[in-house]
């Protein structure tokens, strides 16, 4: 493997930036930034990274100034962007819930579907996928760009808005009400098309996609040893949801089994009861930083 | 199991709250609770959560408001509650000392013991613990409930207090002397009686309190894996203090065994120079979520 | 083994501080220093700990004040002591690059290497080393100790400088070009030379480097488990890099082994997509807290 | 006036404690209080400060061991104590608004006035006061002391509480309607009627307290400068809303005078328009320090 | 005046809400806006207020949707606004400059002027100042919308921009240089014509600017006074360089006179010793909230 | 007045800078300094800044780097300076008491006077000062530089110390003891001898300081007005302690005179009783920038 080979990655400026360094950093990539500078440096040297605004990301990388990178899918929906949708990457700022992309009106308004609309104003920051939107259903609406606090507008300013909601909470201390759905979004690893057919650049990205999912996949789950007697093992392994055969091995000079199992962390205080009642004893849990089944 | 089945649990509001929702978090527990609420929101739809102050908790779980609790076992007897006392959990704000509620007067003072205090004015916020205190010993005093500052008070404004002390330093600070001490007392997982005759409220609460023995006793201890030959092998498990037999494998054809144990962290700087020095290697050292022997 | 027994530890004072504490409670010991003490509290009745600038570390371990203590080479070379160099612990405060001293001069300067500063004046915090330096290349220049912020006095109150530096950014603020390097530096763990003759004390500091590298170790290292076919076993190892012979077990009632093995972290994002390609299952990764091989 | 005549005064523990050192910084007195202290620190050899906390003031004033002291009028009425009520300080945390102690019960409950609670449960920490308001009215309730987080008691721990609100804010988060009113307070500053006789302590608590109305009065006052001609000198007093007569000079050589006037801060915006308008010139506003009409 | 009467008035959202809401305070007027709200809480109930981004502010009262309104001049080029610039408002975030929109390249670029710049690409956040600017001009430039850290993309992905400068050191931070500038901006309070044109609001917009700037402008004048004898009251008065005529009255039974008069701050410096040395006695210096000459 | 001339002033770098500027502000004078500059930036255009530690500072003054600067009167004396001593400006870190350099040894230890120290060592960052101190009383002593953290170094490292003192709140927690004093230090302001003898430097250092003076003794005083019957004017003179006459103006068409005085703000609390009492009315106080009698 040659030193001049380069993949360019594309980091999402903004509130994604330090969960995505922290998720590369569980993946085995360290990543640091200084203040001021919009190149962050990697610890490998066939990555080269360079911050955007998750808004510019996709255009970036149909263009081919990045290779790969990291963004919504909204903004790929309103950039209209033709490239690779590598894998999703089910992280985010405050909830697990993907973002959504919203066409709201105010509570006491007489609009309550887009059909209503007809005629009237709307504000967002996503035109492009706005614009679609109404075209597609044959409604004549004036879409025009918000610099932001687009939820304010609605009515004083404008009719309609669509905008991004995670948890609601904005629009409702707006008084406003959700009359339909444009998009669901979550984080994407995306590819430029061109990079996508170069085997070593392809390689690279699906071993990058390999370790995040991996590192994501450690986040919820934990692993669990145990020490049974031999006959218990059947009773044992049947309340284990593991996906794959749990790890077991004989212990020395005894009728003692060693399991070892990997679960989903949120089961564990419903199945340690049931293991214990049948006999399972040493019991422990222990946490995990990458899970690759 | 029926969905309307539901366990009502109180939180201790104030210092204690986040470590009871750390230590919960370990046990498997997602709790959350907004800024103005005092209904915590948990991760399992069988638990109601009710945040009530350590003082009030007894006297509401002997009523029935709540199934069982969290508090100190000093305003158990403060209340002179008649709950279930379901598990000791050693777990406190600053350190790992209990608390303990103490008699003190002022260093200059004449008093030296209960008896001193015959027809004397006593501050203190366990109105009920300390009254039935001097009662019990055929003393009578004046019991004047305090509403905080109460160390400061002695001697100008009373003779003496009874309050809470973990460290000795406030009382130090106030050049108070402890001349009887009236209860130790540690956090206490408790249930109400009717409650506890309940076959399916028991079993929760039984439950409950093993993930949480679990988690708690997870702190203390580490896991620590090795691997020796097999002529060692009784030299070695002589050094381990583990409370069970440690789980030994034997290698893939080879005359090594692998030894994996459960240990305090405490004594592991002690163990590993002597276990080095009888030929075990590869030894390593890894951190656990929960422990259930 | 008598309760006198007392090995006198030093502790640098500064920005080394609180990542020294950091590095023993990985070890095993518990440290805390009360905001005006010079006195850390240590939970080993055998250890003494006392807290002094790096500057003078070697000195007072020189002149037997303590028995032992952490500090930089460099200033081991400042001050020619003549102690024991115990071992290298290679932990910093910013980055994991040792730091450096070296002769700076302005960028407008006409100066490019030591032998252009004949009769010059240089400022330093190091005038020992900086002596030295340039008696041993018979280059006369006066060497005048600076108090600090030595970098803005070049060029308007001297003609170079010798200065600290991990990242060289503090230099590139004030236009300054490097001419040459005095010393790379990186902690040291020394000990009296006395203290070292002593066979209590000499098997004391040994388990401590012991427990210290075996911490430091443990930041840089993972776990892996995995379990792979009895015929891929080969196939596996070799791409495994492991220092010792991995763990590996037999499964229960089957052909497939569980192998387990302690490998540099940063190898993992290589070799997890190989053992993957060659059909290795289940693969996990943990932490460690101690790594003694 | 001897160095021995000491007046002993108590100042109010808790969140009115910082807001009471700085209106006493702005009359003149410097206090100030280490941070495990009781006894503030005061430059007046003539005042002996105490920390305690406003709800047992008034009784400790009242029993002489204090001479004076500052708190809510609600506490004097809880403990119903004997004391002199000097003067009404605004001074508050949040807003100017007055205190009140306020009778509620759930939005959804049918309770719509105190007769309404014949039979009932109210948790309170003000005891005394709410067992009074019931008697007097005849009514039979159960009144129960509370720790604190009262609001969210109700309903499902008691049918009514008597709680402290400033602005409603809490009881709405909680659901919760006033349905009558206890007390509106204050904060007060009292004397015990023992020390009210001394003359000498009566004249220091009269300074004390002309000085903390003179600097309270001037936070909501400013000093108004501005030139006029002689001939328009009754249109300008007329507009002027001071209360006594504005302070008027001559001009060296000239037909103008120079007005000055103390006026309430609030109306400055609308009469400087009207000034200017009819002939003011170079008007100027100033802050004030105290002002003692 | 009736109650229906209001003004409807924009406050800018982001880095100058703070600033604006101070110099407001210092005029007169409280403001107070909850952390979601976009409708600030004026205690003046002739005003309502509305958050607005600087960049929209001269679109929506141009539009009529506010009476009025604070923002750059900037924004009202970019958007080709016609509004009545009812005055300007020098305050600022950081300093007292005025903002620039300056054209920048990068260092090492061969463009010394915008001429070089035919059938280049320009980054920009004001597309439309920048287009305009080209136009004028008669060079063909492609102007590209940017949603930030424009000066990032220089010259990588762009070979110039149009950006926002205060102090030059963010530019010359990402090495870049200004070789044109497009505008000079500093705040302004503008109002919409129809309102200008209601004698009603064209009076309260007066009134406010009038206060507005009688509060700016005490923030760089303060009041001196000091005596002087009456022989060398030309002297002084030569000295003094007030806009009006110094107040100076005779004091009672003396030859002495008292003069009062408005300065700059900034000259204070210079003309105290100059009094001093003429004679000027008890010279003091006092701070205004305002100056309406 | 040449734009050339210039006026090169030092400023202490380290806990003084902050004060320093604050009372430069007061004084006219507008200071920044970016957060890696060692040149202020002031706002006249005859005065160069640059930032000094005040360990260096008088050498750099004697020697001509600067004209002039302000530093510790400790530091003037350790450096055995040669410059000239302008005035003493009573500004400090944390109290208005003059900070000291005291020798002290243990408390245990026993030494009383500097003649017990013959033959022993001493610690200090003050080498100069404390060598001239023990040859001048003829004790032969071994003086060593110290780093810092002197304190802690006596007993177990040297005999004794000379450190720098304010409220000795660091030495009693070492449980040290001060047997004699070196030196007690105010802050100065100092020129260089050459520049005192150039007639425009010395007249503008003669203005800085008048300003600072000016600026350093309004933090200590208050303007006091009030109007008075003409009657009584002898009775409320004579309570103004004021340094010069009061400023005393007839009011138009009354006997009433308006009276203005500048006081010290600690006797304030003192006069306005008396004041109001023999018929003083409309007492208003007002803070001032500067005095200058």
């Amino acid at each position: 493997m040659s030193e001049e080979k380069k993949l360019v990655i594309g980091f999402p400026k903004g509130s994604l930036e330090k969960p995505t360094y922290d998720l590369f950093a569980k993946a085995g990539y360290k990543i640091s930034v200084s203040s001021r500078s919009y190149y962050p440096t990697i610890d490998d040297k066939e990555l080269k990274g360079i911050l955007i605004r998750s808004q510019e990301m996709s255009k970036y990388v149909e263009n081919g100034n990045m290779d790969c990178g990291l963004c919504g899918k909204d903004w790929i929906v309103e950039n209209n962007s033709d490239v690779v949708d590598v894998c999703e990457l089910m992280y985010s700022k405050q909830t697990a819930n993907p973002v959504k992309w919203v066409l709201c009106v105010h509570e006491d308004s007489p609009f309550n579907c887009p059909e209503d609309l007809e005629g009237k104003t709307i504000a967002t920051e996503a035109v492009g996928m706005t614009t679609r939107f109404f075209e597609e259903k044959g409604i004549n609406v004036k879409v025009e760009f918000s610099w932001g606090a687009t939820e304010v507008k609605c009515p004083s300013l404008v009719d309609a808005i669509v905008e991004l909601t995670e948890t609601g909470s904005s629009l409702r201390a707006n008084r406003l009400k959700i009359i339909d759905t444009l998009t669901i979004s979550t984080t994407r690893f995306i590819a430029n098309k061109e990079a996508w057919e170069n085997e070593w650049k392809r390689e690279k990205i699906d071993h990058l996609a390999m370790l995040l999912q991996g590192a994501l996949s450690a986040r919820s789950k934990v692993g669990l040893k145990m020490n049974v007697l031999e006959k218990n093992i059947d009773k044992i392994v049947a309340i284990l949801p593991c996906l794959k055969e749990p790890t077991v091995s004989h212990l020395r000079n005894s009728d003692w089994l060693a399991i070892e199992v990997i679960v989903d962390e949120k089961i564990v205080r419903e199945i340690i009861p049931k293991l214990k009642k049948i006999g399972a004893e040493g019991i422990i849990e222990y946490a995990l930083n990458k899970v690759i089944l």
